[in-house]
């Protein structure tokens, strides 16, 4: 049984509480949030505290606030040594304050309210500075998943980069084509399976062999007509570099 | 029993070909291969003509040809008032020569040839010169799929545009996040999941609901390091683009 109390309560701790809360090596401890009504329909209210000096001890605290407010909460944490982990892409392991037994706890995936996670499709990036801490961690991210990988802080920082490409941009791409669906009185829904089927592709091919388009074909006579039917600057703009990096991979 | 023959040999001959093989209400009459070795796998060696003279004639002529050569190979079809379609998401109807029953058949997906497409998923679009024709095409479309949609020649040209986006530019990103692994000896594996969810996820929420990321946030000190990080040029370019882009969504 491994004891966890999550500090945080926005889309990440969300997701972390009701997973863990049906794991049956999991005791999910404490949940502390500054605002406890964001969480009061997850957990139990006596797991809730609004009060870091109320935290217990616990095997594995889990910081899921923004990244900025990282180092704050985990030197706010009143426990001697505990062991303290992160779950951002994008920060140091040295960002945690006031112990030695430090760690990441990176989730690859994108979270919303809304969507439920499968946590046992998530790949998990973990980090930590004793090779104690390392194997609970690595129990810990086991029980969800076989997918769990060492990552250092230099690799993570640059999976989170090579991410914002994947699921960032991507979704903005989205976006786009839902744009220019309303303005020619298409439903976007007709978009959904093309770009179910784009992502599936690549499970099996590698993206470099899946590309297809005016682009990869270098169809001028369809590059000209698109970047003439595209009325909107910077959508003008986008296909046009994104055109050219094509073409020149 | 509708009879359809195929002109054509390329990616989506193929698909049509392998699909129209398996329905029970279509006969597959003659496929015209300039190189009939690349069909010669999937028909009858009988069924297979390289002479578009030796046509027969048939309810529906497809015609799944490159772009610019639609014209031209229907200029060619030897059979009277035949009703052809192309498969072409830019071109006009009218780029059909020497018939006044004109069709479009355009199936708004993505093929390979290394990987299968299920036909009940696809969108078709759909249009032709005359109703009744209008009516068997139709009827051909929905022998696959219920997703079949009525599109005029200017709408099908904007569908095809935003599936550049969320299509070929969305897979350009997924390679540009394959680079970034591998410079980092990181696995591309590690991506897929998350690849897969962003897709998954506009199933249900809107692209702008799902919309996450530095850029979304306004996590200047993200961006700027990401921006460090990026030596290349060109991707140093299409993160500023893109992240402007969202940033003014």
């Amino acid at each position: 049984m491994i004891t966890i109390s999550i500090l945080g309560s926005g889309k990440v701790a969300h997701h972390l509480i009701l997973n863990f809360l049906e794991q049956d090596n999991i005791k999910l401890q404490q949940v502390y949030a500054r605002t406890p009504n964001k969480v009061k329909d997850l957990v139990a209210h006596n797991q809730i505290i609004s009060d870091i000096n109320d935290l217990l001890p616990a095997d594995i605290f889990i910081i899921a606030v923004s990244d900025d407010a990282i180092e704050e909460v985990s030197a706010s944490i009143p426990i001697k040594n505990a062991f303290i982990v992160h779950t951002s892409g994008t920060k140091p392991m040295e960002a945690i304050a006031n112990t030695d037994r430090k760690g990441v706890f990176y989730m690859l995936q994108t979270f919303s309210l809304d969507k439920d996670v499968d946590f046992s499709l998530i790949p998990y990036c973990i980090e930590a500075s004793n090779p104690n801490d390392f194997t609970l961690l690595e129990k810990l991210a086991l029980s969800f998943s076989e997918r769990v990988y060492k990552i250092s802080t230099d690799q993570r920082q640059s999976i989170h980069l090579a991410a914002v490409f994947v699921n960032n941009f991507t979704n903005h791409l989205y976006t786009i084509g839902e744009e220019i669906c309303k303005e020619n009185m298409v439903p976007f829904d007709i978009l959904k399976p093309l770009i179910l089927e784009t992502a599936n592709k690549i499970q099996v091919l590698s993206p470099k062999e899946a590309q297809t388009g005016p682009a990869a074909r270098n169809d001028q006579s369809t590059i000209k007509r698109h970047l003439e039917a595209l009325t909107d600057s910077n959508k003008k703009e986008i296909y046009q570099l994104i055109t050219n990096s094509i073409q020149n991979n």
